[in-house]
């Protein structure tokens, strides 16, 4: 089958890859539509050592599966397969084994391919009426979601999105959703363009002032971004961080210890209740759409995804 | 007065120092007894860049005060100082108050001197039966006391202390009290002696499992041990930061995010909780004492603080 592998640093499109073989309980899952994430693009550069098919943000039907009901369902899946043993896994689910592979980014090929394999606990069925170009960004925003269930935020909290990217838009809305008094910031007028026509209240980072919010999330992924962040955090404020940092980063913690800060972090979250957002038709996944790209084409389209200000990139089996 | 003054980045002792004239609700309170504290040493050099009077832990007299009942007390005090009138004041008190002055740290003169002024609201009385030995760790222990207001510490909850030092044995004791298995880690045996005197669970950190811990206390105040400290903590777990950080550490951004760590800084607590731990008898800070000088020997007793493995210093007007 036509796949987008990663080996030895370098990204390759082949039509060779075999197609993969569904283990006990798992379905094989026919690939619709891809979606490429910021976590991607720092798996080429190094992040997490995986070789293999990229991708993990997918919706597809379903192809061949035990339960023969299943067959021609279209899907969305969770990317953690834990080993369903443990006590992680008994007590939270897959998300914190250690055994745990995760599709396209720990020990198992992903969703840049035409074929994918999951297990059946972890697909979750798409509505008919959420088309899969929306349905695609089930597992980001599912990701947006998880800061309601890790940080209380009352109605009305002042909330400060730092990064005005693909993440950043979805993260934004859901908690404007939620009733808090949502701003993003950005470096620059033309990256808050998005986010303006969004409805959403915008403003510079830089020129910011410092302890202006009750929740700062940072979604840039970048040093300069997580310090901002950390400054325009209140004291006994709570700042999340949602972006793949790929390893160290300086943190000033004199502000984290002496302002009594808490720093979450903060990654997947409930596919149920991301499909009932796009259900419901609240949260504008269209407008974040930067271009497609034809599979065979998925050089050529990671690397437009990894322009400063490109919103989400995605490849079409 | 006799005063410990830090000045240019020189710390003297002086036997000209001003007495303190006590403000609007202000008292004079004569110092009994003073301890020497990680973050004093930190302000030496440079942290805060606070210039006066050094020292905030202390026992003492009231000396002058327009309640003249309050005359002859025996008191602590807490060491933040608000404005009394903003809304961080009003709705959680002066620890986070922008305007506040904190004793011997920022904009006011401390305890290493004969005479401090502090506002009577910040003073509790100390009950007869607790000895000015014991009284002197109100403020560290109630800064242990602290991680209970801010953490959830259930009952059996796999909790490390990383740092055997003066700070790192009173938040052990805490925390095992309220009913927590505590597990202290040192670099080296001989760092871990007080706290297997104290019938503390030992164990080197160097080689300690990744992962282990419901909850890990940072009290080292170096990167290596807040390295240490993250790599502990159990995914979903949580770090709480105890020290006084000097500027930026590095972190490993990746672990907090992929194992949806949350870190908490912690700084002052509640001086109440802590008289009642010191009358109740529970908590040993006998032990913890190194060696006393009198104030006129301040130099010699922050060199002495400051060498590896000294436990609490303290200084007698």
């Amino acid at each position: 089958m036509r796949a987008v592998v990663l080996k030895n640093g370098r990204i390759e499109v082949t039509d060779d890859a075999p197609c993969p073989s569904p283990g006990v309980n798992e379905v094989l899952v026919r690939v619709l539509l891809a979606g490429v994430c910021a976590t991607d693009l720092e798996i080429v550069k190094g992040y997490a050592g995986f070789e293999g098919i990229l991708g993990h943000e997918f919706v597809g039907v379903v192809e061949e599966a035990d339960d023969k009901t299943l067959v021609g369902r279209r899907v969305v899946g969770g990317i953690n397969i834990g080993c369903r043993e443990c006590a992680v896994c008994v007590a939270r689910g897959p998300e914190h084994c250690e055994q745990r592979t995760v599709l396209g980014i720990k020990d198992r090929d992903g969703a840049f391919a035409e074929y994918l394999a999951l297990p059946v606990s972890n697909l979750q069925q798409v509505p008919d009426d959420v088309p899969d170009e929306e349905a695609v960004f089930t597992e980001p925003l599912a990701a947006s979601v998880r800061i309601l269930e890790q940080v209380p935020v009352p109605a009305g909290a002042r909330v400060g999105v730092v990064g005005p990217g693909r993440m950043g838009m979805l993260i934004a809305q859901v908690l404007r959703q939620s009733g808090a008094t949502v701003t993003v910031l950005g470096r620059s007028e033309t990256s808050l363009a998005l986010a303006r026509n969004l409805e959403l209240a915008t403003a510079l980072v830089a020129s910011y002032p410092d302890d202006s919010f009750d929740l700062v999330v940072e979604a840039t992924g970048n040093d300069a971004g997580l310090a901002h962040s950390l400054r325009l955090v209140r004291p006994l404020g709570t700042l999340v961080m949602k972006s793949t940092f790929h390893g160290k980063a300086n943190l000033d913690l004199t502000k984290l210890v002496v302002s009594e800060i808490t720093l979450v972090g903060s990654r997947c979250g409930p596919f149920d209740e991301a499909l009932q957002l796009l259900q419901q038709g609240t949260i504008r996944v269209d407008v974040l759409v930067d271009a497609e790209y034809a599979l065979v084409d998925a050089v050529k389209a990671l690397e437009h995804a990894d322009r400063p200000g490109v919103r989400k990139v995605l490849l079409r089996p």
